[in-house]
């Protein structure tokens, strides 16, 4: 058991996993929120490795460090690890940081929030722990609260804590039971769109009668979640209050959620701010709803990948601690 | 067993009773509504006798008949009379009505939605059940539409199936757990506000933030029930939506409400659209919050009573089949 405040132990390392998460989970626009993890293939997320150093470093790598901003102090691990210092009250000792970005950026897959929670959960272990999970989700709000103009918790949540995850106003991420048995099918074309873009699509205000029924809605899945009746839980699987506004943002969206609901889908819309999107299906239907997804995008000129999730219960963890 | 579809009975007399109601349950207007029964004294809601006749006949009496509309064909009774025909497909035989008006008109105690809830069980008692409870919440939200405008079932679903209901999108009205413990503290102050009047004071828009804030609260009160969570149950037991535009209506709804909180409630608002209030407590601090409310109107210059109710689990019911 070293004492990494001291940064006395060079050789000390530690590396977390930040998992990929769905933001705006349907009914729950800017307030729920899933980790998720892919059934097969590699896992989706971002690294991030903290080690102790005689002088400080950053090493961004992996096959969409490209994509993130040059200046170092603008990369949310570092970010990250300015607000944790400021939450602690004290400085941290030189670090060797290294980030390695699995998940592609703007997607819609909370890239942004895989970092941060990755970072943070390598440097609390490093640190021997000082922060409860608390203040790990206060910091990771601090951290993404730059990345995309205010705080909204619905990725870092379910991407430190895991689950699917309900932000109160008071920033606490309470757990929503989700049947086992139901698959997040994610769907990734090759397009771009920015959080900033997304948002600057919704409008300042909305008519009460929307307000009234996005709120029922929200309301609605939670209870159906609670009570187990898969009849209100399809039905509330839906966005009235950003999809409206962002479908129009991207060509064929209309034409890739209707052959998800036509191959079985029991809801499908934006992940986050998209392009991704998701979809809720059985086990059974998973692969129908992600092929049909992708044909449709192929349809409309544009390319896709599609992969079958589960909830993601674990949220970021520690990978190597040595 | 007679069959009062033909008639032919004249000497058959079935009454119901349809319980007081509290709509707009704090987070959820025009969604979340609780039916309630008071823990003393006289029961708290409207009377309706049908028995069978040559001739149809419509009898209004009770303390608040006087306040009802003087043309019988705009009374709630025969409105629900009406829609359970539409609804029923066929005519109904002569009927001898009799409505005992006990609760107070335009008080915020769903005063149509009793009415309407007595009429309708009594009358499908009466034909011996040809309608299921989900054809009753139809005729129900139909016969109340005519009384406010527009069908919010809030008050007539859990009138009509007791508990705390919440309305979904369909019109479907699910049952949240509440605790067994809570006491829904009811104020009714000596004034009168009307449904039309309350809701004309409402927006016809709302900032994005609220509405995002406002589904927060109410998917946050729902979770917080089902998992029995008290720090997220008080904290959600709020309107942000109709409150803020309501309030001002009412000179002194502030300082009851202040009250009402100071003395330990864990939430209080208006009971549907006012002016009648109702405070969240414990059964231990239920007559403390209804002495503090009242007092805190007498100072406002306003005669007030309370009384302390629970949940009524039963809803509208027979209450004689003869």
């Amino acid at each position: 058991m070293g004492s990494g405040h001291l940064g006395g132990e060079a050789l000390r390392r530690v590396r977390a996993f930040g998992p990929a998460s769905i933001g705006n989970v349907a009914a729950g626009f800017d307030v729920l929120g899933a980790a998720i993890r892919p059934l097969t293939g590699a896992p989706w997320g971002d690294w991030v490795e903290v080690g102790g150093a005689e002088v400080s470093s950053f090493v961004c790598e992996g096959p969409f460090a490209h994509r993130l901003p040059l200046a170092p102090e603008d990369n949310l691990a570092l970010k990250a690890c300015g607000a944790f210092q400021r939450i602690l009250g004290s400085s941290l000792p030189p670090l060797a940081l290294r980030l390695h970005k699995g998940l592609p950026v703007g997607s819609g897959l909370g890239s942004s929030s895989a970092t941060v929670v990755a970072a943070l959960k390598a440097l609390n272990a490093f640190l021997d722990n000082p922060f409860r999970e608390d203040q790990l989700l206060e910091a990771a709000g601090e951290a993404e609260g730059h990345g995309c103009g205010a705080a909204h918790l619905d990725n870092v949540a379910p991407a430190l804590l895991g689950g699917l995850r309900l932000v109160d106003a008071t920033g606490r991420a309470h757990a929503l039971p989700f049947p086992e048995a139901l698959r997040f099918v994610v769907v990734s074309p090759r397009l771009e769109l920015t959080t900033r873009e997304a948002r600057r699509a919704m409008p300042p205000e909305v008519s009460m009668g929307l307000a009234v029924a996005h709120a029922q809605n929200l309301a609605g899945l939670v209870h159906a979640l609670h009570a187990g009746d898969g009849e209100l839980r399809r039905a509330c699987l839906r966005d009235l209050l950003a999809e409206p506004h962002r479908a129009p943002l991207v060509a064929g969206f209309r034409e890739v959620q209707a052959a998800a609901i036509e191959a079985g889908a029991e809801g499908c819309t934006f992940s986050g701010a998209g392009p991704a999107m998701f979809a809720v299906a059985t086990a059974d239907a998973a692969q129908a709803v992600g092929a049909s997804m992708v044909s449709a995008w192929a349809n409309a000129g544009v390319g896709a990948a599609f992969r079958c999730c589960e909830l993601d219960h674990q949220g970021a963890r520690i990978e190597e601690n040595a």
